[in-house]
């Protein structure tokens, strides 16, 4: 144990000791995002990314939705006995990798190993630290009748790349997961307007459950627009055949953002000047009524309500 | 999921809202200790404990160790398929207690299931975030030749305490593990003298591990005095019936801290009198030579060279 965290923990991240925590200076006031999500996503290396990428990225865009900038974090490991050396490497050196581009300390780690059949390779659990933007106060309560829908990208890319890949089907050009920080995409988003309400990343249960929350916690109508929604053909097709929808499926680098209406057309053009942004596009707006509701209105006119995945959620994608 | 969540986990815990992040008010500057740990321990139900007390002791021990004060947790789940939802809600319900006992904020939460056979009931991984206490620096760079080594209480109950259970191994009267907060024991040690150089709880690898870390990182050595280490009786039996050292063995709610001479005596005078630290003990000193090493002094005379396990440590002890 003592050599696995020598060799492989310590030089891929920033623990300058061996102490069970990390002490670190801290000089700013006001207000502190925390969170935490475990992964145990089968496969763990997936296309477009692996779990040790996901487990970084989880975390940062959860702080980042808060309006916060991510400072630290702490990584667990549950590793299953057999796990091949080069397999945790890998893992470990994609999670450098982005850490170091976003700037976020990993201080502390810890690592555990099971028995065979007691684990599935690896399991990862992050917890983030980060400050709160001064002025910025993100929150469903604060959405209005009236507000935008923004999404950032094309949905359900990373649920079907992970699901794909487990039923052996592939695609030419391959489908990649969307997995990707957010959290530059966010500043940029915060600099541009000062009228956004509330900000989550469509992760388990997908664009559909975010707004179902946003809905109960705003106590408004969300109006989706089928025309307007990307959903790329690959996923679509995908969707089709494992009787999927895409409003449900987990997505890892997109972000919903509910914006008062006079500042969304302009906000959508500068977050298509970014990577994470390219494809993003007003999905929709905020009504008085029904309340509580999510209402898909389909190119014909008709509307579709849409509510929480009542049966099971796509198992093990993050 | 939902139901989950809002049935089992928002009563128990701090989870004020459902967003991915909580935000807290944060006044505090100066030091910040940031920690993790995993938790595996099979089985998750032990005598004396659970492991929803072992996750937030283990997390609240690792941030008290570093001088700190801990504010914040964060805790997240590895459900198996099928785990009995009654056991999930003992273990929530201890975890709910004892961070209530101790004064600290759950305050964000993850849930993750896996198929059966890919997991093992309960895993648990927590984090946690504390302010450290003004001028407290404890650091095994501080070490002296000379200094004292103190034990807040007999070693091995908790790493015997799961194994023999695991062994249908049964003790009358019943052997419990030792897992407790030791963070008011830490805030008393801390107001008695500022001589202590530095803290660690003995987990994994038990008191030989910590003490030889400790003597690599001082450049002294450590030696332990065979007649003052208190071992209980039946903790000794079941070493000697499973071939294991009471000085490699985990303790959950034991820490060892190295202290100028001149405060030793007082400061285990007043650690015996709380329940954390009833039988604590002065276990030998610190000398120059042999550096970075730990020697055991038996009652006849003899000296042991105590090394880092080499063997594979016990598994899924924590």
């Amino acid at each position: 144990m003592h050599r696995l965290i020598s060799d492989f923990f310590v030089p891929a991240f920033d623990l300058s000791t061996l102490n069970d925590s990390a002490v670190v200076s801290w000089q700013a006031t006001g207000r502190v995002a925390l969170t935490t999500d475990s992964y145990v996503v089968s496969p763990y290396f997936f296309p477009g990314g692996d779990i040790g990428l996901l487990s970084v990225c989880g975390t940062v865009n959860d702080l980042a939705m808060a309006g916060a900038k991510p400072l630290y974090m702490t990584v667990g490991f549950i590793l299953e006995e057999g796990l091949p050396f080069e397999d945790l490497n890998r893992v470990l050196a994609s999670m450098k990798s982005v850490s170091e581009e976003i700037g976020v300390r990993i201080v502390a780690g810890d690592t555990k190993v099971v028995e065979k059949g007691k684990g599935d390779g690896i399991y990862i659990n992050t917890a983030g630290v980060g400050i709160v933007h001064d002025e910025i106060e993100l929150s469903p309560k604060r959405i209005k009748p009236g507000d935008k829908v923004i999404i950032s990208g094309s949905i359900g890319n990373h649920g079907i790349a992970v699901m794909a890949d487990r039923s052996g089907i592939t695609f030419d050009p391959p489908l990649l997961s969307d997995v990707c920080p957010l959290n530059s995409l966010v500043d940029l988003m915060l600099d541009t307007t000062r009228d956004i309400r509330a900000m989550r990343d469509p992760t388990r249960g997908g664009v559909a459950t975010t707004l179902k929350e946003f809905a109960n916690d705003s106590d408004c109508c969300m109006i989706l627009h089928e025309e307007t929604i990307r959903v790329r053909s690959a996923v679509q097709g995908a969707c089709d055949l494992l009787g999927l929808d895409p409003l449900y499926v987990a997505n890892e680098g997109v972000l919903l953002a509910i914006v008062a209406p006079a500042a969304a057309e302009d906000l959508v053009t500068e977050m298509r000047k970014t990577s994470a942004g390219a494809e993003a596009f007003i999905a929709g707006e905020v009504t008085k009524s029904p309340p509580r509701t999510v209402l898909y209105r389909t190119t014909t006119g008709g509307n579709r309500v849409i509510d929480m995945l009542s049966g099971e959620q796509l198992p093990r994608i993050c």
